[in-house]
């Protein structure tokens, strides 16, 4: 048994915390709230700060909504750094900047700690079931560590590089994901406004090379019309964001990645933020309307 | 058996025309060339014109390069429509504009004939194989009709609605396809630059929503740098061209389509439009190094 730190407890974080627990594993836990407080009844500890979570902990899972949030948690007021066992490893499965990763990372090992980013996909469904894809960075030693406790939350586990490398393999999946979702929106909106059945449509796609999980999962939901959540629109939006910037500390144009983006951020204009990312579609639609009527005047 | 014209004996209808002989069909053949003497040796007989190849033929099947090609033959002189009998059926497996296609259905009709639009995909492998996914627009009744010589030529064939609507679905297949390959290949090039090994990515992302019979072949060519077609870039431009021209007629803004008909556009100016489709990648990858240059000057 592990007695490990849990910070962040979240849509995400609360579930895989309570899978940890009952899996016999002691958790240490900070900031507890009213929707995570069955985890201390389940056994977990609360703690008053992330360092004192952290203190004698062998490991240290994160799971925050972004960026400055890590930052803080880790090296903060009362944060997991000062109070950071030596040799204990910090698994940061939040999404985060891979830049900012490596740093983190860095100044985790001079402090005599271990470090590995583990971003995961599947969303809460999978953070409930255990079935997350897991994409990890860091040493081949800690990975080996931390694969018990992976294989507890996930299925599809795998150790892609050193550190940042699981946050750029998080990018690159929500890059796809987002721009597979975008295709499908155009071709389905066109195929609406030719007159044409989006549902046959679909359906005789997915016999050949426009096949995806998005044109399965996606193509159903923008043909129902049906837009609850799943993954939201201005959760994704932080994501390309991510995307975004990382492409602009490497010099790169991508160019479907920008144009996405900025739909994203029409959709929560729109106030589609919290509709599943498949919304994006709505965002389409609704610049064709007004481009028609613009056209007909 | 059927009395089959077949026009247009390319890389496609060569091998389809093949098939259709092999299961015993008579076929009359115009345009007959020295790559497709051989059909001629199968038992196809050669006609000196479109019109006496369609004179007495129960179905005509075209497999034509582009829009022109089929209103020419459909139309022009010693075309199709000179020599069509009452109640035949004209199949254009050409993949063409499904705004003319309800144009050239409405006037084969007008002549006493009947009309479905079949294009197809799946390339010259599953012509040869008899693997080709085929989308039909037309009546049910032609559709049953011509099911038995669709299903020589193809696995996954689908009536999607009225005339037009199998055009208007290969369109929606090749800007899925297209914006697939495009997303994967913003997001490998990323890795790339990052400095994280693409393959792990790939293979990371398969088991999640990124999946996608694109990730999966052509992620792994770009991984190869192996970019023999396949499908030439040259000719999803001309069908990603379809796809922008049926946009514009029904006052479509399809961002992401007239972007990566752009990067299409460059890469046939860069010399890359006889290699595969992934080969889009390269594109992408050269403007990221010219802005790189330039923003380092």
């Amino acid at each position: 048994m592990t007695e490990i730190a849990f910070i962040g407890l979240g849509t995400m974080g609360c579930p895989m915390a309570e899978r940890l627990i009952r899996a016999g594993h002691t958790l240490r836990l900070n900031r507890v709230k009213e929707a995570s407080s069955h985890l201390i009844a389940l056994g977990g500890r609360a703690e008053a700060s992330a360092a004192l979570a952290a203190e004698g902990a062998e490991v240290v899972i994160l799971m925050l909504p972004d960026t400055p949030d890590v930052e803080q948690v880790l090296f903060g007021a009362g944060g997991v750094a000062s109070g950071l066992s030596r040799g204990a490893l910090v698994i940061d499965m939040s999404s985060i900047d891979p830049v900012a990763t490596r740093e983190f990372a860095k100044r985790v090992r001079e402090q005599g700690g271990h470090y590995l980013d583990a971003p995961v996909s599947g969303g809460e469904i999978g953070a409930k079931g255990g079935t997350l894809s897991i994409m990890v960075g860091g040493e081949a030693e800690q990975f080996n560590r931390a694969l018990p406790l992976f294989e507890i939350l996930g299925k599809n586990i795998n150790l892609i590089g050193e550190n940042g490398a699981g946050q750029v393999a998080k990018v690159a999946n929500q890059i796809i994901v987002a721009l597979t979702i975008e295709g499908v929106s155009e071709a389905l909106l066109l195929a609406q406004r030719a007159g044409v059945a989006p549902d046959k449509v679909r359906q005789a796609l997915l016999g050949g090379f426009a096949q995806s999980r998005i044109l399965e999962v996606h193509g159903q939901r923008i043909i129902d019309k049906s837009f609850a959540p799943g993954f939201a629109i201005r959760l994704h939006r932080k994501d390309l964001n991510l995307a975004a910037n990382a492409a602009r500390a490497l010099q790169l144009d991508l160019p479907n990645t920008t144009a996405t983006l900025k739909m994203m951020d029409d959709a929560v204009t729109q106030g589609n933020g919290d509709r599943d990312h498949s919304a994006l579609f709505l965002t389409l639609e609704a610049k064709s309307a007004q481009d028609a009527a613009q056209g007909s005047t």
